[in-house]
């Protein structure tokens, strides 16, 4: 094998990584093009730009994210649980182009009756690359994810809409007017109040209005509502899942939000929360997924 | 006791009622001149209007709801779980005016050090005309309240978010732009099945993201999107709050959003729900705490 390039390419973000025929990343290039921004399905042309100079040598270009979802470059149909980078290297949608040889890896689902459906798209090729074998990993962000691997397969996942309802409610909701600084979030000890009191209780549509009602009582001021609100939110995700949660407990995400829920699973009792960079553990779910493709 | 004005005067209704010395509504009169509609104060001037002809014998007037709030005529200051009529009568805020003496009823709070805080302005005098003495008293709404009634007098409530929940997912999150039609929330298979999903788990900020899933994995169509999310919101809302709901459950609201609980109550196994007309339980509620008034 000669190497591989990788693509993780999102909605409002597109990324490129060369590896060497060993794995290694010998350079990496970010661009603004995610695919909410390709007009007249010029995904060939935007790539092109991307790996300008990698495709000499007909390297496999292995692609992951949003570019498989019906508002991207081809669909690849999800993939249900459980699987490991086997199998989703056998069910990536494999296509030619002036580029190389394009594999898309297809999403994850969980799909069984009865069950609340779920899906990821991107997240699946972050789990892989994360070097976790067993355990739990947690993805927090507009729609957290909560992974469970099992000798290296993905045998589960649930999505909390944590971040969305977080943005939704401040934006648009009653609390959201009571909120004067939104900015204020991450500090001060409303969050922490939001957190232990999800975590006591976890119905949280009824904790909501707490908000408000204890802003007019005089107990939370209009600059702690956003963070006691992000409290409740992420306190909630954390309280429902986290009895399920066994073993180690892994968290791929931005620093400032990964911070966020560190401090919300101390609060829950759990502060042996391990951490991995976002962008190494792509890059690594793209070598591994992309080396098993024949 | 010469009979009595009472007026519930909401965001963005007026309603009046004129009592004979019995209590008997003689007359009732509904302004669309919420307190959201009045400029510079007129408070009087429209209330004025509404009454005219009403206070020739001066009679007292009873003010319920918003009027009492920051933003209303005077603010009357939130009256501490437990609170019976006698308790809201002596905590209503008098004030003379051309019209006659005006009462106006707080609000109620929940306010306890290390519990989530409440607050209801308007809905007390509603649960205390409902002609309950001991039970359950929700009223579902964009707020809902569920209010514990022991021996007349209101013991505790909390409020669930559930109506603003709803209307700012379907507006303004990713579960709205797959909802086609979400004049189709009262019919179909949607609801039932968001019910049983959110009774069976409480953590709702879990279930809300297998809308999306299940349209993209085609066990839900586009257009049981916004029956199922109100089937989850108000589920999650019962099942969190139906454990601790003992004895009779008694709903105050409009036939159609009461209908929908009512089938979420069954669901969950309670199907001896009684129903009160809303405008009848305002109005023996502002006549109960009216009378009281020394």
């Amino acid at each position: 094998m000669t190497g591989l390039i990788g693509i993780d390419w999102g909605t409002s973000n597109l990324r490129g990584f060369r590896f060497d025929a060993h794995g290694t990343v010998i350079e990496r290039r970010v661009s603004p093009r995610g695919i909410a921004t390709i007009e007249d399905g010029a995904f060939e042309a935007v790539l092109g730009e991307l790996v300008e100079g990698w495709t000499g040598d007909r390297r496999p270009i292995v692609l992951s994210g949003m570019i498989g979802s019906r508002n991207g470059w081809r669909e690849a149909a999800y993939l249900p649980c459980p699987a490991d980078p086997v199998a989703l290297a056998a069910a990536t949608l494999g296509f030619d182009t002036a580029l190389g040889r394009c594999h898309i890896v297809p999403g994850l689902a969980v799909d069984q009756p009865g069950r609340p459906g779920d899906v990821m798209r991107g997240e699946e090729t972050q789990i892989l690359g994360a070097g976790v074998r067993d355990g739990i990993l947690v993805l927090p962000g507009t729609h957290s994810k909560w992974a469970t691997l099992e000798a290296g397969r993905v045998t589960g996942f649930r999505t909390a809409m944590t971040g969305e309802l977080y943005a939704v409610l401040l934006r648009h909701s009653l609390l959201g007017r009571l909120a004067e600084d939104p900015g204020a979030r991450d500090t001060g000890a409303g969050f922490a109040r939001g957190v232990e009191r999800a975590l006591a209780d976890p119905a949280v549509s009824l904790l909501l209005f707490s908000a408000r009602a204890e802003v007019l009582l005089g107990g939370l001021s209009p600059q702690e509502v956003a963070a006691y609100l992000s409290g409740l939110l992420i306190g909630a995700e954390i309280g429902a899942m986290i009895g399920s949660a066994h073993g180690s407990i892994t968290m791929i995400g931005d620093p400032a939000l990964s911070a966020r829920y560190r401090t919300a699973f101390g609060l829950a009792g759990r502060q042996d929360i391990n951490l991995v960079d976002g962008d190494a553990a792509t890059a690594a779910g793209l070598w591994t997924i992309g080396k098993e493709i024949r």
